[in-house]
């Protein structure tokens, strides 16, 4: 029993991967993700699990865990996971823990996902004290203070995707206007700037922008501006020691930090108190293949059942 | 050696306590702050220091130690503050714990105001898990986190009040225009409602709109629920256990918290993430009475130099 998964539940696809006793990750697979409704959700992830399980070379119940990092308010300890408005389950109450553990036969531990990328992040980069802001279908942060996750006393911490940053602006799936995920989510770029072929709404904008098209330029640089008062958001709430972006929109690549760091550097001129936390030099970008939710899912796992 | 005493140095006034060794308040404090330049500002603290020694039938060598809480950034072992802006301190960086330790005999630990006001609120509530939310001359939040004081890497945790809420609006002495402490602070009420013969702007505003002024109501309603932005950000953000305002502001009276939390359901109203959070439930007002920066002043003061 030296093996634990980790899935990572996002709105379009799901990452798992097995990690050894020593935390090397074994295996790896991608899955679209399927949900809508509280049933769909449960089976997909019970079949995820065997999945995973079946791809290290593994019986699923020779996993000691298996951590499931989904986007929502989780409940720790029953698994129980409200409001994951991107599946499709805006206030319904799914006991999702309880349910893999029987269907899969192995104890589930289930986390926000974003938690989990955090986690994942601070392992991978070796930070102890990081904020992980994560743009992709969603927009939200996760944090490791000191070497210890903040989940939040109703598991809301970091659910910053939903604070509105424009009260006239577009229609949140979360019954507000204007919220940061309403602007810079994949979606919303996606509206901004409509692309084709299946390329991500963010690789086709940047790389417009790196072409020299005038109006993506533009956007790149109102979207830019954005996620810089998000990354200003987390400096003078908690001050963490690093701010990490990652989520789909980082497969637009290095371009998209670039314009991000422009920003925070085009504020720090107007202003000495962000002059002073010179922010632009404590972001880091997390390519998307370094699979940060699902490492953290499987490291919260692997704790869990450790106590 | 069992006194230790806690300093509040305000924008404009400056509270101090002396605590015996089970903690208890057994004198206290109130002196015009004096400050604009730098040696202003250290001479000021050292008088104030031996102020409060006397006033406890002390000598100032008699005190354990002394707790400094002041508005702007600070670096917890060189006891430096940078970028005290209510103090006139713009971009300076002054050795204030040095300097007093040197001139008043006692070892100053100095520490942001509202990262002491947060620790004083947290032992004066018995709440180990909290959001301050200081409004007085600045604005600004401190956060005890499952029992820790979180500071911050660069000491910035919690300076909302330089958050841009709205990119058109007043100008502030931080150099950005909009920011939250430059439409709901003392100033920023003071400039939004005048009055007149000493009475606090807060005070006269709810006053006047208890009394059925329409323009007070307007302006009332409209304040609240900048405030209530500035709880959300906080739920949103870190997810304390409760959301504590004090400051100035609170001597307007329970009228203020009132159409703070008729705000927040009104906003809950339209969102099932902000209703599953329920934070009208989750906010506390704290009188000024209560003393909260110098009492967590003087903590941490004691716990310092029992290390």
């Amino acid at each position: 029993m030296t093996f634990v998964a980790g899935l990572d539940v996002g709105g379009t696809k799901t990452l798992g991967i097995v990690a050894d006793a020593a935390g090397r990750t074994v295996a790896r697979i991608e899955l679209a993700t399927r949900a809508g409704d509280a049933a769909t959700l449960l089976g997909f992830v019970a079949r995820a699990t065997t999945a995973i399980a079946q791809a290290a070379g593994l019986a699923v119940t020779e996993l000691a865990a298996v951590g499931v990092g989904i986007p929502g308010l989780v409940d720790g300890p029953a698994g129980t996971v409200r409001n994951a408005v991107n599946l499709g389950l805006d206030g319904a109450s799914v006991p999702l823990g309880e349910h893999v553990s029987r269907a899969a036969g192995v104890p589930a531990v289930v986390v926000n996902d974003v938690d989990a990328a955090a986690v994942g992040a601070s392992s991978l980069l070796g930070r102890p004290d990081l904020a992980y802001l994560s743009i992709g279908t969603g927009v939200a942060a996760g944090f490791v203070l000191d070497g210890r996750l903040r989940r939040g006393r109703r598991g809301a911490s970091g659910e910053i995707g939903h604070l509105v940053v424009d009260p006239t602006g577009p229609a949140c799936a979360c019954g507000q206007r204007g919220c940061l995920e309403a602007l810079v989510a994949g979606p919303a770029i996606a509206r901004r700037w409509p692309s084709a072929n299946g390329v991500s709404p963010a690789t086709a904008l940047t790389a417009a922008a790196i072409a020299g098209d005038a109006d993506a330029v533009a956007l790149l640089t109102a979207i830019a501006g954005e996620v810089a008062a998000a990354v200003t958001l987390l400096a003078l709430t908690v001050d963490p020691d690093v701010v990490v972006i990652g989520g789909g929109v980082t497969e637009a690549g290095p371009a998209l930090a670039e314009a991000v760091t422009a920003a925070l550097r085009a504020r720090a001129q107007g202003s000495a108190l962000l002059a002073d936390l010179d922010l632009a030099a404590r972001l880091v970008l997390l390519a998307p293949e370094r699979a940060a939710g699902a490492v953290g899912a499987a490291l919260l796992a692997r704790q869990a059942v450790a106590v």
